[in-house]
């Protein structure tokens, strides 16, 4: 069943998933996704040289088997952190998962707790931090952070973390303006559904903004005080 | 003519192959070939990777002609391990021969022995190993083991494969479970005709059964110790 | 709208691009301008290898981006040969402009100008030095030099770049014949529009001449002596 | 127009080609030259892994040209064994060009004499030596040999090209059977008009025989006592 918010197709539908691989899983994706929603998902900056690059490079880091080890039934759990995980998977901050399901980062948190993976949930969530945690209360996550301009906001969202039990703040340094995304640009992209952060906060509900009107209400100016500040004021509840 | 198991289709023709390369052979078998079967034999595991470069890599190995030699007819016999080979070939253990053809690893002993070349027979063979002997009598051949959790299966393989004649045995140490062979999974393949060791042992013929479930009845635990048991119970008879 | 030049069609249009990257101007390019002088734009030299490495070369230089910098809406602006420059990019000499657009280096210049960058003009401009400055007065610009055989050709030349406040004249040293474009033989190109130092000086307009025949009346023995006889006779301005 | 050998059409047609690059001649070519004698001249060994890599290799190779020389008109003349010549490039030894055109080794030798050549002519031309010298007199030539295990004949072959004033003989040591050329296989190649040394001395024209029955005639074993005999039976004149 397909969903609609003002306009824009979201699916409803729940179903075991025939996933032999990744690419595949991509292909599939194609099919059912809007063409802006896709490939701002599935593309990447510019030319898409650097990503192109990125995949060869990871691609040599081998997995190199031992055998004759006297060993039954490996496991792949490991800590990260100091925080428990049955496989060494972390869903990395996405934006916006309410372009793939209505559900949303709620559905995604509660896939990750089911694989035992470590969770992370981007400042342009769809879903608040709150709905996220309540999805599965015992699993671990992070929050990522999209610095404002606006400390009072920062403040708002540090507090919220902190108590919905979020384990640390990832900050994002590296993406203080939006990339030069050309699928995007083409498809004339803006995010069709509502972020919580934007609709809680500031009023606006963030869908119907181009991914660079998002990123004109981030800090551009982040250094080492900064961090500190933010250090400062989130007082992390794992550190006392 | 073509030969149905259970539903198989299993090719008795035999006619020369008017063979140019092993590229052309592997597009012609896919024409013959049901697809599932064809890809169990054609394909890799994983995205093929590892497959691809491994391919690229041994092309690197490069066979550079020397020249004003005062040779004639250069020969290519050779010895491998105190056995005298016509060619500097070997044929891999690989499972199910009768995938391809009806007389299975028979008749590819009886090819590799006209070829002068050491052929080796899998646990998961088509034919029993006393028929592969009968099928070459003076031809030298090895036996490639998946170790079973059930050492009296080992024991009983042991014996059959001494008794038979073989020269030595492979133990798998690399391929405790099945690969991932997103081929295999996406067709779906069970192995469509009887495996003899799990016939005469285990009262299962082995067909119908997927790649993962026949690994299953295998050693997952391998080590050192069980390197030694195996030389003791098989107490190969070429070193008495 | 379009002007045809004696049977050639040069564009009179002026619109906004809606312009996403340069690889989709170069097809955009291609669906609008004539074949023959399409490729006398977008070809290279022989069979191309040379400028296909260079690109690939080219790409391996990389912009690695820095973090954490506590700075904020970074500015291009640099300085080149004591020149400011609003952007780090300079328009390189590439001949007869008006190919593209009935306006050539006028058209160009301005928006050179418009963004900040250096624009260079080829010896084989469609227009002249005058009107190239008159379109922007303030703007800085060079003027890329084909020394011809006739030194008296070549004073007319300094004499009128000066005038018109050219900063710097850039010397062709590795291009002294045509090079051997395979593009403009199969399309067998020749200029279609007048060349503005040809008309005035030769009497000889240019248009209607291969590239091979324009090269003709360069001196293709070109050395030390006749650099210094270039910086003698042209006393570039900025010097004194 | 076309002759017709045995049924094999050979161009009798002369025009200037109106030619771009090497690789769309061959594309031409494969128009209007027969599928078979076509991969005679254009496929390489095995799976043409070792042709594909030379040609890359080749590739890298870099002519670097230098700038300010004060040098107009370069000349490409240059001498090689003592042989004056107008252009740096030898026509390397190639059988059968009758394949091409009815004027075969005789044509091929009177270009190469118009661009300042080396030509040099195969055992297995389809000319006599003496009609190739008498297509241009005064050019230099090398003659390629595929020794046989005849010395009457190799004696024979040394007379002749020497009288016909070849000016050195080049053996052939890396080549002493037929490569696996599987484009030739696929065709079923053999040559199908008359090799001259194989009418004049074998009574047998060459021609409907496959590349391998050629070879067959030809001494496998060749060392170091080999090419002192040649050297001593040829006497060839320009030493004495």
């Amino acid at each position: 069943m397909t969903y609609y918010y003002n306009g824009f197709p979201q699916s409803e539908h729940d179903e075991k998933l025939n996933l032999i691989n990744v690419d595949q899983l991509e292909e599939d994706a194609k099919r059912v996704i809007p063409e802006g929603a896709y490939y701002y998902i599935a593309s990447g900056a510019e030319n898409e040289w650097t990503w192109r690059n990125n995949t060869a490079a990871f691609n040599h880091y081998q997995i190199v088997p031992r055998a004759l080890t006297d060993m039954e039934d490996p496991q792949l759990d490991t800590e990260f952190m100091g925080i428990k995980l049955k496989t060494p998977v972390m869903i990395a901050p996405i934006a916006c998962h309410g372009i793939a399901h209505k559900d949303a980062e709620v559905a995604t948190q509660k896939g990750a707790a089911a694989a035992g993976a470590l969770f992370s949930s981007s400042t342009y969530a769809n879903k608040s931090v709150e709905d996220i945690a309540a999805a599965a209360p015992d699993a671990p996550r992070f929050f990522q952070l999209y610095l404002s301009k606006d400390w009072n906001f920062n403040k708002m969202v540090f507090d919220a973390v902190k108590k919905a039990g979020y384990k640390a703040i990832m900050l994002t340094v590296d993406a203080l303006v939006s990339g030069y995304r050309e699928a995007n640009l083409r498809t004339q992209f803006t995010y069709p559904v509502p972020l919580d952060f934007f609709n809680r906060y500031l009023g606006a509900k963030g869908e119907g903004q181009s991914v660079a009107q998002m990123y004109a209400a981030s800090a551009q100016k982040i250094g080492p005080k900064d961090v500190a500040r933010i250090k400062e004021e989130s007082r992390p509840s794992y550190l006392y």
